[in-house]
C-alpha cells in the first residue's frame, strides 16, 4: 500500500531547507541538488515538487513570505501599538539566520521583479501586505494615544519599511551597518522621533536600546 | 594620420547611453548590441572598451557612482547643514530618469554584490562615501545650531541613507511608493522629525513639503 504523503508539508520541508541553505551560505548555493543532499531526498523527489531551480527558489520566496505573513499575525494577536510596530518592523531586519534567509531571498527577488511583470505583482501583494499590519499596529498606536492622531498612517508605512528594507539591504553588504542594527535598533530611534512630535502624547518606550543613536560615538 | 580618441571620454559616452537604455527600458535592454544601435557605434568600438555585457553594466555601475559623487561634491559646495543633507538624500531618490537609471544599476549590483566579494568591496565603498557626505552635512547641521550635537552622527547617516535606499527600492516595484516619493517627501519629514528633538535648536524646513505626512489622508 503506497504511503501517503502530505505533498504541501513536504513542500514546506523542502523550502526550509532550501532557506536554511540560503542564510548559511547564500543564494548560489541554492540548488536542486544541495537541497537534495542536505534533506536527504532524492533530487528526483525534488524535482517533483519544483520543476526546476528557479521554480525552487520562487517556492523559497513564497514561503518566506508566509513565515514573514505568520509573524506578522502574531504579533498582531499579542501586541499592542508602538510594541506591536516595533516588532512588525524588527521582524525583517537581518540579525539572526530565519531573518538573514528571509531578506536574502527577497532582496534577490525584488531585483529580479524590476524585470518581470508577474513577479512585480506578487512581491508588491507581499509589500502591500506587511504595509498593512504596520497600518494596523499605527492606527492602534493612535487609538491609544501613543501617536499624534495627526500622523498619516498609510504614508508612515510606507517610510517605515522602506527605513527597514533599506538598512537590511545596506547591512547585506556593509558589516557596519550590520553592528549598527546589532547594536542598536534604529527602528526604535526612529519610532521614538515619531512619537515626540510636537503635541502628540509622549510615550517612553522602554529596554536596553532606549537610547539608541542620541549618543556621541 | 590616425584620429585621436579620448579613451577616457568614449567610454564615459558609451556608459551614458547604457545609462539612458536602463532609464528608459531597464537594465534587461542593457546589452552590447541596444548599445551600439543607440549611440551610432559599432559593436565592435563597444567590445573594444567592454569585454561583454557584464562588464559593459560594471562600466554603467561606475559610470553611475561618479554621477552621483559629482553630485555630491556640487550639493556640499554650494549648500550648507539641512539643505546641503536634504539635497545629498533626494539625489538617489528615483524621480526622474537620470536617477531611475542610477537607482536600477545600483540595486542590481547590490544583490550581484552579495555572491561575489570584489563587487561587494566596491558598493562598500560607494555607500560609505555617500555616507560621509551625508556625515559631512549633519557635522555642518550641527555646528549651524540646526541639529542637536548630542545627534551621533555616524549612525544617523546609516539610517538615513538606508531610508533612502529603502523607500527608492520599494518605488521601483509599487508605483504607491513612487507616488509617495513624487508627491511628498519622507526626507524632509524624517529631517524635521530629527531637528524636532526636544532640546534641539528647531528651525524651519521651507518649501511645499513641509506638512509632509502630517495631514490626513
Amino acid at each position: 500500500m503506497p504511503r501517503i504523503v502530505n505533498h504541501d508539508q513536504r513542500r514546506r520541508e523542502i523550502c526550509d531547507v532550501l532557506l536554511t541553505i540560503v542564510a548559511e551560505t547564500g543564494i548560489n548555493s541554492a540548488t536542486i541538488r544541495n537541497v537534495a543532499e542536505r534533506s536527504g531526498w532524492s533530487t528526483g523527489v525534488i524535482v517533483h515538487y519544483f520543476r526546476d531551480r528557479k521554480d525552487l527558489l520562487h517556492g523559497g520566496l513564497r514561503r518566506a513570505a508566509e513565515l514573514l505573513s505568520e509573524h506578522n499575525s502574531r504579533v498582531l494577536a499579542t501586541l499592542d501599538g508602538l510594541q506591536a510596530l516595533e516588532q512588525l518592523l524588527e521582524g525583517s531586519i537581518p540579525l539572526d539566520s530565519r531573518r538573514l534567509a528571509l531578506s536574502r531571498i527577497f532582496f534577490f527577488f525584488f531585483v529580479e521583479a524590476m524585470t518581470d511583470i508577474e513577479l512585480r505583482k506578487e512581491v508588491t501583494e507581499y509589500l502591500v501586505s506587511w504595509r498593512k499590519s504596520v497600518g494596523l499596529a499605527l492606527k492602534r498606536a493612535q487609538e491609544l494615544g501613543e501617536v499624534s492622531p495627526d500622523i498619516n498612517r498609510r504614508e508612515i508605512a510606507k517610510d517605515l519599511t522602506g527605513l527597514v528594507d533599506g538598512m537590511g539591504l545596506h547591512a547585506l553588504l556593509d558589516d557596519a551597518v550590520l553592528t549598527r542594527l546589532q547594536e542598536q535598533s534604529p527602528v526604535r530611534f526612529w519610532l521614538r522621533r515619531l512619537v515626540a512630535q510636537p503635541g502628540a502624547a509622549r510615550i517612553q518606550l522602554t529596554g536596553p536600546a532606549e537610547t539608541t543613536g542620541a549618543t556621541v560615538p
